[in-house]
């Protein structure tokens, strides 16, 4: 059993939490917060040791009926592999403590590529993680454009990606974020962070990335396209989303157009928090003109991630299994159902 | 058992059957859909046999993937009872068909009072809904409404109610109506229909209600004021909250304040479809003035009639047991834990 | 002539720096921004002197090819009356300075009372800021509900007022604020501060208030209830608010709805910046049931308290005028054509 | 004098009488409603006669204040034009009433191109509509498209142009239109219409549109790619765009990064309804990597269109003016000023 900790009990810690707990080899040692808040009753609930960052705080959770197992720092001297959700830019900070503890350690997107000199996908570069202390697993949007692009990349060679991420301004639980009523150039520049960060993973791949805000919760949209370097058909990339373990396709007779639609029937799928693990590519907008692929994808920000954390671990932990044995561990561990 | 049959698998009737399929005393014997599209899928994979209104559409269904069990006629030969979760205004149009098979029948609060000739409320008039053959369950709001005015007047007494309810324009997963930035006044007569509506339930409330709509989906806020009869003490208040099956306390020390947070707090403990049954009362906002009340409670438009549902259907049927007691077997089924 | 400086040309700054320009006994003679931004562009455009708080700065607005005539400092010596239109927090820092160069000053309702001592609306209390050298015009939403209590309360006297605020998240141009998706109790205790502000115009009024904020930016809605101390006809009520000069009559013949329909007819109207100056009251919720008025509201957050601003400046100047006339003048220099 | 009928005073109808009013050779006379709303009060209160398609519904108009001139029949009977700013697909069923009277008509992008067989922008095809009969003005979206390619076009040559749409919901005053929390593919097939717009004006041009639609109410935004057939430099192509009369530079220096931002800028500028007839282009976007531009632009829906059918009204009545004067003359009658 690997012994995890989440250092950072929010949006995507909770979600790891809960992915780490239903996987067989693998175990949540604690979590840690740092208010006695909504989600601090969550992990009383669900049953993990609850640490905290500030002992000094103690009382206060306790006051509020939550019980303190002890600090991040005892929490981390228990823990094989810690997972870092903290927010962006507050990871970095804690990497002299894992490399006081020599705990190995996974951050994610929000922390720059330097905080562990490696960005992961599973999908892409499972076996390049094998063993190490740190990793970084990359953002949301980029963990869906890796994807999508190293798959069609393996089968028909990719000349130059464009993409446009249309960005969920907040997540649904945030209410201090906007855009109320605004696209927000996000940034203005072009190009966005994300092409730079997509050769984090694949360092070869010609990308230009714009990227704006708009003012919905619910998952981001990506406007894709691909110029290949050898023809393909529309009905073979299709071949290439069905058989991906985390590509998932949104089949046109369900009528779904939409980024709220999608969350609906995920929703209804009974998955955990109505998460969209896979990216969720339209069918209906998968077109190939000439030697260019254009497509629509949604990417629910606070769950494509959450699979990829739980292959980092399993990876970092030196298993000796093969990326797609982990991948596919980790989806039937979860109950992943085709759209 | 009882043996249900959904008229109208759409956002109530799905959770209906969900909710149903739950209960030690009922069985989901047929859904109905009109258009083989998402939800179908969901009908299928829960395996409920779904029926279709027109039998010329089998062929659509089919080519989806989606087997039909027969038509909507067929299904109501088969039921006990059939809750018509049909679109507002489409119900009224069954009750010939249900009148013919001389089937019991429940109405969701879109139709008028006189649809059944009877509105019901599980905590207010349980009794009144035994042996019916008809019966409305009022609507989401009114159902909100009533459970604490009642509750609250049963200790007491209350001589007038104002409320003013901030609705949510549209379901999540709605994508044509608005409003996308504004307030609309719905109606901008006073007062609006709520008051009147509970007043089918509870007919000697003086109640005046005003209405908005909002652009946000995640449930409706009511700012409530009501007039004691005596006197009360906050505490006492709190208490008949905390004692009352249907009525949640939103706890202060959870630091929620909105809609959104409430809803993801409702996710995180991994209710289906991160449904709120009871109503969402915020502690910090229960306050006694004189010998006023006043509190805001969100309303769950997707959620809080599901439970009535399930009552009024054991009450239909003629079940001895009395209405505390539904309560308690619906909420044991579904896995209530207090907020 | 008064000469009117403007510190802080932003939101409400930029709009009283021209309904000031407008009348025919008053005069800009500066206004400041802290950055060279496009209200700093807009401010050169109109031919305002430009005056900086941070001296060093001036390079950046000179890049920018925006003039700088001088310091804040230098502004407020030539300036007989200074509109402190800073953010809310900052006035109060500002004080010191005012009263160093013994000017008068007239903070915004983002203050509190105690800025000034004195709390402002021209429809209430007009006489008491005579020759004041301090004075806080109350909020938006404060100065919407003074304006009609008032004018409700002199013909038929007031009992008890119960007033749901239901406010914009952000206004038009603010992209970092939300909600996006959720209705935020703000404060979700009770009362809110409205009641306890328009306490510091109208100090006898027993007023409790609710207050929340939803995804919009365009205008406050209030749901409003009235105890009257006397009988009152609809049509009585109707008469006063189309006699004020500073109560709008949203007529039901507009078909007028909700904000955002009001806002357009406002626009229609060639009025600048599309401000509603006035309360605008729908003429289909003007609802008289017992003794009690109800009644709904817009208040456009961002201008009804600009022409406040402006009947200020004549009073604390010292005018000989009474408050109708100076209204009045406020009124026509703007155009106002009633809705 | 050309005489010009507005057949449909709603949204676009609005913009256009305003603007021909202004201008030195066009003369309104008439304005045609069917209900006596908002709009209606604005007609009379700008003087337009209000003609009204059924004569029967007068007695209506008359009771809300508003004097009827006469049937739109007899409205045609007097223009020399007609601009046809009725819904899309209810323009077509007029094309019968304007051959009739052999008058001439514009209509709008709502309408296909056959309407007229000939669709028109101002800036690229001018001489084309002198002396026509029928014409249409495309869309807002094609304009904005149009207006930036030619442009390019005619100094660099084009390629291939790639574009993503990211459209408002509904406009500002629309109530029942959404999304409200959802980003919708409309469609979710690639390409979209736009692109085969594009080319019924510029029928050479290689184009691939995507769009979608957002939770805004404020302005389109488009993310947009030119492939060039020659070298350009960033400078050159920001020298296109400042001499461009349509094409306006939104500067960094103003710190605007959103089409909220920049709607408050137009608005501050005290521009009629805050208007941005042209092109909205963020400088900080123009770039430059290797043969390919790229840049976001905003399109203000309500606006760009309004002065190409001035432009068009000109042109098909036989001025012999060419269309850079044309444009010069619209222009400066809207008092036109560089952002």
């Amino acid at each position: 059993m690997i012994n995890v900790a989440i250092n950072g009990y929010g949006t995507i810690g909770k979600r790891v939490a809960d992915a780490v707990s239903l996987q067989p080899d693998m175990k949540i040692i604690g979590v840690s917060k740092t208010r006695p808040n909504a989600e601090a009753y969550i992990a009383k609930e669900r049953g993990y040791p609850l640490y905290i960052a500030d002992i000094s705080k103690k009382q206060a959770f306790v006051d509020a009926g939550i019980p303190v197992a002890g600090s991040v720092d005892e929490m981390i001297q228990c823990a094989d592999l810690v997972v870092d959700a903290t927010p962006g830019g507050v990871g970095i900070k804690n990497r002299e403590l894992y490399e006081k503890h020599t705990v190995k350690a996974i951050w994610q997107g929000g922390e720059d590529h330097d905080v562990a000199g490696f960005s992961f996908n599973a999908s892409c570069n499972y076996e390049e993680a094998r063993n190490r202390q740190f990793t970084r697993v990359v953002s949301c949007n980029t963990t869906g454009l890796c994807r999508i692009i190293h798959a069609v990349e393996e089968r028909f060679g990719v000349k130059k990606v464009r993409a446009v991420m249309v960005r969920r301004g907040a997540d649904p639980h945030v209410i201090k974020k906007g855009p109320i009523d605004s696209v927000v150039l996000d940034p203005v520049s072009i190009p966005s962070h994300h092409g730079p960060d997509v050769n984090s993973v694949l360092p070869h791949i010609p990308i230009v990335t714009m990227a704006m805000i708009v003012p919905t919760t619910q998952m981001h949209m990506h406007a894709l396209t691909i110029e290949l370097a050898q023809d393909a058909t529309r009905e073979e990339i299709l071949d290439i989303i069905k058989a991906h373990p985390r590509l998932g396709l949104v089949k046109k007779t369900t009528g779904i157009v939409s980024t709220a639609e999608l969350k609906e029937f995920v929703m209804d799928m009974n998955r955990p928090r109505s998460d969209l693990w896979e990216n969720g590519i339209y069918e209906g907008s998968v077109s190939v003109v000439g030697r260019e692929l254009f497509l629509f994808q949604a990417i629910h920000q606070e769950a494509d991630v959450v699979v990829e954390n739980v292959d980092a671990i399993r990876a970092m932990a030196g298993d000796v299994l093969d990326g797609a044995t982990s991948i596919q561990i980790t989806n039937n561990a979860l109950g992943f159902v085709a759209l």
